[in-house]
């Protein structure tokens, strides 16, 4: 029983470190594209191996605490929980790379100014990963919810945004390329949010035990 | 003992149905995509809600059978294959419908005949789909290698469809939306093959004891 809890706890901390990781990858890819940081972007590719040899260790810990601890009822909850974060981590830490991939490459095509507003974008899906994360650390469920409730406003954004780009693609055709870069960004930044609430679903689940993913509850 | 036995045959029997709904919506979207037919795009929507379910149904009784059973061993591999095969099985669906969705833009957008051979790159991921929900199936490791070998040529004809695409899109700005949803509907294509990928590689570990994540067996 004591090893049993000191399995959870070092599986509890390298959840963190993959955390933090990850928001860091987020972090600077966010950067590299809003303020055109090619240093930024360097930093996501480093991160990227760690975040992948991160997330092996942690999904073999899950399996080995399961094999051998047998853990039930809150336990077992946050060990299948911490199989699903962990892997929503490691796809965001994926889509961190994609975003850094596509500002370098707005990089490389010099200086520009179109219309595109990702700032605001990124801030609030930004938002969504830092309380989504912040709701696994402190087991909150209110942090969780309104996650759940952001999820809307980022698809708004992107859908304006869609528009302004394609305005001026077709208004000049320099602007196609860097107009696709821009529109995998935006994508990029809407599925950062989808894993976000994710793992706020997964925290509710732990939480309360109530399965809120596509409004289960109502089934 | 002989309840377990019962219930992981019942989990392989859901999984089973998951595996074949998500492979008629990913048939059915390339088909909306590939031969313009709107019917087929219809067919993936519907199938949206039914997977959606499955995903939490299987997801459930995969927990219950953690929690009731504490199976050990191969039946304990088995289920935590069958938690992350569901989970990429349910994204497949999401992809379907996005890819959906993009062949249907395109057909409210009339006739048109770009130079873009989505067919071909359609085959291949279909069939790594294919491929890795047999290697699940049929519990065979070979087939499941044969996947991982096959990413890297979905990965070359989508970087070959991109220049195809900004070229036509260059060339005429009438060509940009549709553009756009080709190059949406390769990027789909592209994240079916990943997510086959990810079923091939978990086939491995539950059928080997192997993790072959991120080339794990060499850290």
């Amino acid at each position: 029983m004591e090893h049993l809890r000191e399995e959870l706890d070092e599986l509890n901390r390298q959840l963190l470190e993959m955390s933090s990781l990850v928001v860091d990858s987020i972090t600077q890819s966010v950067n590299a594209a809003v303020n055109r940081d090619g240093d930024a972007a360097s930093t996501v590719f480093q991160n990227e191996n760690q975040i992948n040899r991160l997330e092996i260790q942690i999904d073999n810990l899950a399996f080995q605490l399961l094999a051998l601890q047998q853990p039930v009822a809150v336990d077992l909850r946050f060990v299948t929980m911490s199989m699903k974060i962990n892997n929503n981590l490691e796809r965001m830490g994926d889509i961190a790379v994609n975003i850094a991939q596509r500002a370098l490459s707005l990089l490389s095509m010099g200086p520009m100014t179109p219309e595109v507003d990702i700032a605001y974008m990124a801030q609030i899906a930004q938002d969504m990963i830092t309380d989504s994360i912040n709701a696994f650390i402190h087991r909150d469920p209110e942090l969780a919810e309104a996650v759940l409730k952001s999820d809307d406003a980022v698809d708004n954004l992107r859908d304006r945004m869609y528009n302004d780009v394609l305005k001026f693609m077709e208004a000049d055709p320099q602007m196609i390329h860097p107009g696709i870069d821009y529109i995998f960004i935006a994508r990029g930044l809407e599925r950062l949010a989808d894993h976000s609430t994710n793992i706020a679903e997964d925290v509710l689940f732990f939480v309360r035990g109530i399965d809120v993913r596509h409004h289960a509850a109502q089934i």
